[in-house]
């Protein structure tokens, strides 16, 4: 079984779900918060599932109250309604008595809500992979804190590398390849997480530190094809140390197959602290 | 008191708030999603004020169960994490015992957290209101459904009001001007209607029918300055009968005030119905 197949593995009966996080999913202190996200999608997918609804989550909206630790966690499904297309649910996700993640979802068939594709975002350029920079090669002090880096394969354009070297192109850019690094292809299981795998657009603004995410919802438009992912990560609106950081993910033929937006705090240098 | 305090005022206890959907306020058959998210943000608000936490609703999502009809309403907030800086709650809004719109948002200072502005998207150049089109001049067999459109003076960029003459540019973009039509001036509280109240992006696309909401999600930025706002309505994925819908809308300053997504059913000529 992959890595992420293990992560995302739930256990308990169908009103209160159980996972257990690993310590290989830590970034600094917390566990990323992209895993929660397809966890809580998972639960909620399966509760209605087994209502009689859809296989997918097609949106997802994620609230975060508190950092989430390695060890058990429970999740409480809740099935708010079941229609043909399009079922909705939430879920709470807890550790040790506290809630950690309280989330919202559209659950449908994404296999039927796909095609045709009338217009879309196109693919960004790229060099190949093997000419893109693995976020291990990143600053040491920040990798050996980021567990998570070594479950993917994420390689980000040179032309947005520049915060490793204390030269952040300023434009609100971070754009390359990821995939998991233990070979399992992409699949809508997996989309919420690596909606939030790759590395915060703020470094490319010359801001290294943390970014808590204050909101996070995410859309998935179609199943991935196996190989590697394009992301394109960019942020617009800067103020009173928010910012919205916006991500786009194309699979291997260039289809998007999901999108998402967070707000997000950003410690400028010369701004109020988030 | 102007007609949209009217209808955002919430009556009942802390635990049970009530409020009363007027007909003005209908769009065809349902009640503007804008007003219930309104509705949501402010009973969420309310509850975390009385708990001790912020004023204003910074982040909030929706997901529409049912329609709602003109008539008395219950909300159920929910507090689920008061903070210094950042409250987080959701609110349940139902109507005779079915529920009708389920959120979560987050609450903080907006006041606080609007300044500096590091950075910004800059507000679209626009006609003068008064070379612009207001909606009220759109096709009869539409407006005359859309009883929201005398609530509100909303004016569309004559580059982007094609599909009144059955001419859509293709483009996927509708821009104008909105405020309310009664003279109140524009608010945080306002703002999670306004950023619902204009015409489906899908209209310049050349699809008339209604846009059903599947998840809509909104952030706001700063307290909007009076006078007219700008609004800016953009869509660039439409695949499988859905399409993301993003708003951004500028207060008089060209300040970005707020800005959200949502995830729509589009009933493209030659695709398949959502």
């Amino acid at each position: 079984m992959s890595e992420f197949d293990q992560a995302v593995a739930l256990g308990g009966d169908a009103d209160l779900r159980t996972a257990v996080l690993g310590e290989g999913w830590l970034i600094g202190g917390a566990i990323n918060g992209g895993l929660l996200m397809a966890l809580g999608a998972r639960a909620m997918t399966e509760a209605v599932t087994a209502a009689g609804g859809g296989a997918d989550a097609l949106a997802f909206s994620a609230y975060f109250l508190s950092a989430s630790q390695p060890g058990p966690v429970q999740l409480t499904p809740e099935v708010l309604r079941v229609g043909r297309a399009l079922s909705t649910a939430g879920v709470s996700l807890s550790q040790d008595g506290h809630e950690r993640v309280r989330m919202l979802g559209t659950v449908g068939d994404l296999g039927a809500m796909s095609e045709p594709v009338n217009r879309q975002q196109p693919a960004p350029a790229l060099p190949d992979p093997d000419q893109c920079i693995p976020l291990s090669m990143g600053p040491p002090e920040i990798v050996s804190t980021i567990k998570i880096i070594d479950r993917l394969d994420a390689r980000l354009d040179p032309a947005t590398a520049g915060f490793g070297m204390g030269q952040p192109s300023g434009e609100g850019e971070l754009r390359g390849w990821i995939r998991f690094a233990d070979g399992r292809e992409p699949d809508a299981l997996a989309l919420p997480c690596l909606l939030d795998a790759f590395p915060p657009v703020a470094f490319d603004l010359g801001v290294l530190g943390w970014a808590p995410t204050i909101e996070f919802s995410g859309h998935l438009r179609a199943r991935p094809a196996p190989g590697w992912l394009r992301i394109r990560l960019t942020t617009t609106n800067v103020s009173g140390g928010l910012l919205e950081e916006d991500c786009v993910i194309w699979d291997s033929t260039d289809r998007v197959v999901a999108q998402s937006r967070q707000l997000a705090g950003i410690r400028m240098p010369s701004g109020p602290v988030a």
